[in-house]
């Protein structure tokens, strides 16, 4: 088979995936984990339910392919703001603010059915291991350039941190997530008197 | 009935209800909370199974009883830390680093089958609601006697604090909780310049 022929499938075949993974995105945030079925899902994607099941074989498999998509592109917003912004400490505001951000807009998972099923993926295991390391990277860079406390490894400075800053998501809005990463950051800065 | 009779009855049932919940916590904690059974918690507890059933009718309502004990001890661990300390800025510390040296020692839970079934308990949420009050009122009567960071309500400072501190769970020492106590509170001091 010509070149062309396979990369034109293998492109429909990649359209049709993220196809599944935003229909029932959707439709479990329409109605809830337990009542979306794979022909509700193959009928909204404008598949057939055969066509489907050579994708995926449950609704838990393409929830956690759609996981997988989120994590991986929030990982990657975090390392663009990373690497757009200027110095050492301005990297890891970047990153710290837009951690907070994301934990904000993500807060309606939380105590949610979808929430719990997502927090059992293992995938969120590696991604937070992924996270930590590199705000860990960015504390250690910018206490190289002086101003950050020195009486705290950067390891955990970065628990700290993230930690912190996952209070994000029981914020009203993205002014106090804002806020947050203000009173965050003041909790790293080299030590005046209390 | 004489009365010294109904307060020995009503001090034996205690006794035996507390037995209950020591023993379970203690069977859950060794072999799971899946494989623990009602003849198990009755025969370590040195009662009959029948019992046993007429204090708890299965092994989550003595799981939910005994986590209803250990949070309410919590809360009272940390009313005493508060009350205990001299000004409202070292009454703040002294819950705060409560708080987090509890988050410490409970970390063993997370992630395991018996922290996923504790953290659906509504308790959880009522106590998480009583503290966060409590935290917000220590801040507010800090703030007033100065020192404390004006530009964030203390309902938000709360927020943080309750967040960052969780980041006790996944360090490996006390020292390193009281270190993450430092930085946390060094977040709430009034602004200098970064």
């Amino acid at each position: 088979m010509p070149r062309i022929w396979n990369d034109t499938i293998e492109a429909h075949r990649r359209a049709v995936r993220e196809a599944i993974l935003d229909t029932t995105a959707t439709l479990v945030a329409e109605q809830g984990l337990a009542s979306v079925t794979m022909s509700q899902i193959a009928g909204k994607t404008g598949i057939g339910r055969a066509t489907l099941y050579k994708y995926f074989s449950d609704v838990e498999s393409i929830l956690l392919a759609w996981h997988e998509r989120q994590i991986t592109a929030h990982l990657e917003h975090l390392a663009h703001a990373r690497d757009r912004a200027g110095d050492a400490r301005r990297r890891l505001e970047a990153v710290l603010e837009a951690f907070a951000l994301i934990s904000h807009e993500s807060h309606g998972h939380h105590g949610t059915e979808l929430g719990a099923f997502l927090h059992r993926d293992e995938q969120v295991v590696r991604a937070q291991r992924q996270l930590h390391d590199m705000v860990r990277d960015l504390l250690a860079e910018a206490a190289a350039t002086g101003g950050l406390r020195q009486d705290v490894a950067p390891e955990e400075l970065a628990t700290y941190c993230l930690h912190a800053l996952t209070a994000a998501g029981s914020l009203p809005s993205p002014a106090a997530v804002r806020r947050l990463v203000k009173v965050t950051l003041a909790g790293l800065q080299a030590e005046t008197d209390l």
